[in-house]
């Protein structure tokens, strides 16, 4: 606790307020200096896609590329004063954050050398994960962690049935490449498991679609097979969601009486009131 | 007590009786009054749905205007009956079905002024929603609330997972626009991002599709990851749902420390121990 | 008891034997009856298949039109053996079964007299659904009647959500048809709607496709409603199909130890052993 | 624990090495070894589709065929050593992995008496799932035991689903066939049979699609059909991973009367009562 308190002792004044503005959402000036951020941040990213329409390009190409440098000037001033903010600027700078701050910047630079890296402020969008700060922060928050832990839990399991998946769609896509051959169009094995992905994922696009009986019938089981597959993920990620929200299955006994089953942020026994 | 009695007896006889028909489905008046309008909001709708049909608008568009006319008319009368039969029109009118209501009869004078609005007809619709009150009422009204009282609870899930999806699908599309290129119809951005989420919600109208090898890998990996995304809105859902079912949704709040959350069983507060 | 064992007693031998074989699967003689029925029927249906594909019905179409003659005497005399072998005929015509038994005979006789009436012939996959009978038989039916009784627990708010999705469905048609009008194919609200239906169910055809950009965001609004809200009857059927699993809400409470909580299978109390 | 030693000890030193490193990945060696296999069988897969590009075929066709034939030998000397490895060739040999690892050998030997045999050569793919014995082992292993167990619980009433799903889609392919007719596609109900379950999985290629009003309103009505359906199998397996879950998959039998199901809490067996 001292070292903390020492520390921000040890900052200046005005590096506490620029911290408190910069970093925190709650204070009002934090919270509108977030809220204006958001702002110019949607601006950015509906410049990039503005400019990408072949009409409005031709059209405003030079005032889009002066926005976009305007922009870039503005979040290279914030990027800077984020690393002034913070005690321990390099640290900050390879958190996520950090990273994600530094990858909106660079493409326009980038540019001025490589032509073409401009496509890439549209990663500025990665920004936009701000927005949970600024909304009732907490609770958004502590919904995002039951979903992250309930995705996680369950990482090892879809991992697994993924790459059953992939196995499967590899043997498929063979299987319908022997059958329709390149008339139809699967003129090459991995553009028939290309075909499998697009049938068994239920997407379906057309573009490619068996046109012989006997296509149709492996056709048919690949997306019979897709559809009670589909179950599985759903079933992996709703049984982990419900744990989380369930009692977790190693519970605690009650000290007093014994009685078990308590939830996990229990402090006292739901039955007799003796503290856990 | 005193005052809703007192208000009752206030109500001249008729208001009374109108209200029992009007708003009603328990008398037998009421019940056949709300299954004509019902089978007159279908007749309306109908009529809307057919007169956009253009061989049967240019055969019998008269008529069509007619009949519109004719059910505009016996829903204004049966609005201002409403008016008349509730103690507090003004309250009536702000409701949601006040709206509705005002809805369904709004838009044909509107298109006297302004030609096309009669399009807007077709809000009446909304007006079906009153089935629900001719068919066994309570039973379908608490189906209804636990949806929605599950659909509530989960709300702040789904905009954090809405929001992921928005973001990924504004880089997705990005990236195919990159890979594309303008020759396989990815002219702009947002285009690209209309393809993401016509592939990541697996759709697949096949108006867009990715026609480079690399292309189709990145579809692929956003196939696959549309397949796994799926899962979470079912699972928030389904544990919702499930909750509601386990724990009832009107828990008791702790006479002491106020928190909430806490199971059918429980004799005291999980939190502070005080008995409940 | 007593009736039931009077009622075999006054059948005859013979039509008790009829009955084993006809109605019963445990006996050897009912088992292979059954099983040559199933292959039978297969054959039928196999046969109203092909001879809906043009070029075989060109070629061997009189030989398809005898062999349906024959399945249909086999079925017919199949049918009379039955109300023979039961007790009360007109009962056992009048049940499910009952009636599916004489869909499978009646297209043949019917197309006599109205041609084309044959096609309803594939009405005899119906009689395919007996192949549980055959299959381990006991062990189908409770897992078909745990499917059963979860959709049927679950009629009422798949009813609520269908209608719901229906309303929707018919705003969401109307307002691309404001929006994309005729040029795009639009031609009619119901297409729209068709289109609606489409979407929201993620089949994407793709025969109706939005050409203009607001199109395509209320399409994008759509899908992404579409993708929410197919987890809605997901998270009905599931729940349904936990509870069925999971202690029922209406326990009953042991009388010896009032322990609650028991299974609905459960005979003794899982506690203190005492029979409930 | 005699035998086993036993067996071992009567192994000779380089033949229980041989094992360690083949069959093992507990060892740095076996490790190492399972490595090398697996990088080696990707390359293989991947050969054998960069061999199904046409243009690529073109060019390096010569080269892909002595990349197979390397690969091919590589793994009979690995077959051969498998077989060496173990006490029981022969027992190996039928197991699954036996019969995948030889099934990796034979085509490209096939390929030289019967030409086409080769493409068989994508089943290596099936090797692939030796990937989750290198990375963490157990851990994965447990997670695909919960899965396969899961689904093999749910697998009669998957069955049941499917084969009512085939009921339901003859059914609707057949009405289909009658609507629509011969010139929008529907030439025979074996391909309208595929159109129903192409919409009824939400599909949806697009290559056939009902071009008639009616036929629009039953498409629709697959469509929702499809959409409710669809929520049966995700809760199947939902539940069935739940069960697994809150109910240990390892359940005591009851030393009385031999039922399981018991609840982990249970002290009486439910059925009988007695003691557990």
């Amino acid at each position: 606790m001292a070292t903390v308190r020492d520390r921000f002792r040890r900052r200046s004044a005005w590096r506490h307020r620029l911290h408190e503005i910069v970093f925190e959402a709650d204070t009002q000036a934090g919270r509108a200096f977030d809220l204006a951020l958001l702002l110019i941040i949607l601006a950015s990213v509906a410049v990039v896609l503005a400019e990408s329409v072949p009409e409005w390009r031709a059209d405003y190409g030079a005032a889009f590329r002066r926005l976009e440098w305007g922009f870039t000037a503005l979040f290279t001033v914030e990027y800077l004063l984020r690393l002034l903010a913070v005690d321990r600027p390099l640290r900050w700078a390879r958190s996520f954050f950090g990273v994600v701050d530094l990858i909106a910047v660079l493409p326009t630079y980038l540019a001025l050398v490589l032509p073409g890296a401009q496509t890439l402020i549209v990663l500025r969008a990665l920004r936009l994960l701000r927005v949970f700060r600024i909304l009732k922060l907490a609770e958004f928050l502590r919904e995002a962690a039951v979903l992250r832990s309930a995705v996680r839990a369950s990482r090892r399991k879809i991992l697994v049935f993924l790459f059953s998946v992939l196995v499967l769609v590899l043997l498929l896509g063979s299987a319908i490449y022997l059958v329709e051959g390149e008339e139809s169009g699967f003129v090459s094995i991995p553009r028939s498991i290309y075909w499998a992905i697009v049938t068994i994922t239920t997407v379906g696009y057309g573009d490619l679609a068996p046109q012989s009986a006997l296509g149709r019938v492996i056709a048919s089981i690949v997306m019979l097979l897709g559809y009670s597959i589909l179950a599985v993920p759903t079933g992996i990620v709703t049984s982990e969601l419900m744990r989380a929200r369930l009692r977790p299955p190693s519970t605690q006994a009650c000290p007093s009486c014994g009685a078990e089953g308590h939830d996990v942020d229990a402090q006292h026994c739901k039955y007799c009131g003796e503290g856990l």
